[in-house]
């Protein structure tokens, strides 16, 4: 038995099995032009067409199927606002059980809708962190539910690395790997993932300067708390997981940042020479090689498009 | 030897020949949401993918590459203040021969780019059609190049016909397919090779209520052309040309029109559900569905979405 608090292959293999014919295989797509322009061999993962729009959909499916049956019919809970609240949603509406979403009563009108047309059960509260951890505390002791968490947990983490594990699948020769950072989830994932079958592949993550807790926690060996986090870039202003930090220090080449201005003109080239949509979290890794962060000349990139939830208003 | 002013199957498959390896082959996209919603199986042909991001690189390369070396040898010219400029301007780069293309002189700046990133002339000349026709006139006569009209023309037909039947051979059993129509090209070519492929196909064409020349020819028998169109749809406003109107009062069953606001609806989920870019051109066949124009209930349909040169400003 390997460490039941760390990630290993084991769980990334049962994740994709588990997970399969319940999320999309998405597609990988290359642009020459934009190949051209960053002076490398782009191949896009392209997570902003998976179910609910974003690689979400493969960590909470993983963690709720993961469940036993007596656990998964007290239903499932998690405070987030975005992404991960629909997946949780979506998964436990595909295993027929209950989940209860803490919403912050701030949320756009369209990530309400996502979870709600799922069937979930939202819980409002106010729009600060406090609030809402206190809000999932209440609502787990009244309905003894299982929290998912949207990052720190193994099976989550596992299933954010089968977008990663099919990639290298669909790719030959990838010599690189580009991952936006948040909470660390699908960062890490995509390490275990990539270095378990490539072990010489490098593998970067790209975070928003003004969320740069990732970088400063790699820099300092130790995690550093997001501190007023200030970017577009709305899903990757949380902190750094425990789970995901123990994975990345020992198999992360390094983690860069871009400004936001940076993002923006990513998710322009994207838009309008790849006519693809994404959001702003997911063009950080793009920004990183448009703006000549990484050196990774002439290599063949696999760039994780981590979704595609834009809000058009 | 068939009539030479018609279109046929040879046409289409020395058109597959000639394009292969210059053009892409576009993916084709599905989306349970969106199949859900207007109650059919939809099949989305990505031509907002295309080289040039518009099925306009199909016809244009075909008619370049299909010119004797001696014509060749003079240029290609054509007047499009669109996707068939940039296309034509691509393709005759791609020959190594020159291009000439008149704009009007409010065309935007993002479609002059694409024609000069190509390295064609451009002409100026005042934004009506008697300007640009008389701006081409003098034009040819100066250089000797070729005229090659956007649709009204054998080899771009054919060369449009290609995005059907590469779509018929990624997609079994499809039971019909809708187009959009500006002046005829693309849905003459879809036509034909969808017909010859498969008899029982059913070829429907979408048209914008502002610019409904199609549907109004069709009804009368012969070509009643586009007067004051009026349309967000702006690769629609064309008047329908002769040769593609032989093959479509022959082969399409009918036309169907929607109106703006439908359009904008259509790209918006596109944009939204899909994470896809549509330009409003493209959008106008899934409006159809989603406005219940058409009744192709529970079929399984093939979508061409054109194009995807959405101006972000």
């Amino acid at each position: 038995m390997s460490d039941p608090e760390r990630l290993n292959w084991n769980l990334v293999a049962e994740a994709r099995t588990r997970i399969a014919g319940r999320v999309h295989i998405t597609p990988v797509l290359t642009s020459e032009s934009l190949s051209a322009l960053v002076g490398a061999r782009l191949h896009f993962k392209c997570e902003n067409f998976q179910k609910g729009g974003a690689f979400k959909a493969r960590g909470a499916t993983n963690a709720v199927f993961a469940l036993p049956p007596e656990r998964a019919a007290r239903g499932v809970a998690t405070h987030s606002s975005g992404n991960h609240g629909a997946a949780l949603a979506r998964a436990a509406r595909l295993r027929g059980i209950r989940a209860y979403v803490v919403m912050p009563n701030n949320t756009a009108l369209t990530k309400r809708a996502a979870v709600e047309r799922n069937g979930a059960e939202i819980t409002w509260c106010a729009p600060n962190l406090a609030a809402r951890e206190q809000a999932a505390r209440e609502l787990i002791e009244r309905t003894d539910a299982t929290l998912v968490h949207p990052y720190d947990d193994l099976h989550v983490m596992a299933g954010q690395a089968t977008a990663a594990l099919e990639l290298l699948g669909q790719v030959e020769g990838l010599e690189a790997i580009l991952c936006p950072v948040g909470g660390g989830g699908l960062l890490a994932g995509s390490a275990v993932a990539a270095r378990t079958l490539q072990p010489a592949i490098r593998v970067l993550g790209v975070e928003p300067a003004g969320a740069d807790d990732a970088v400063r926690s790699l820099r300092a060996d130790h995690i550093l708390p997001s501190v007023n986090p200030n970017t577009i870039a709305d899903g990757l202003r949380s902190s750094l997981g425990v789970r995901p930090f123990a994975e990345i220090r020992r198999l992360v080449e390094d983690i860069v940042t871009v400004t936001d201005e940076e993002i923006v003109a990513a998710m322009r080239q994207l838009f309008e020479v790849m006519k693809i949509v994404v959001e702003p979290s997911a063009a950080v890794p793009y920004a990183a090689l448009l703006a000549r962060r990484v050196d990774l000349q002439g290599k063949r990139i696999g760039v994780i498009l981590s979704g595609g939830n834009l809000d058009l208003e």
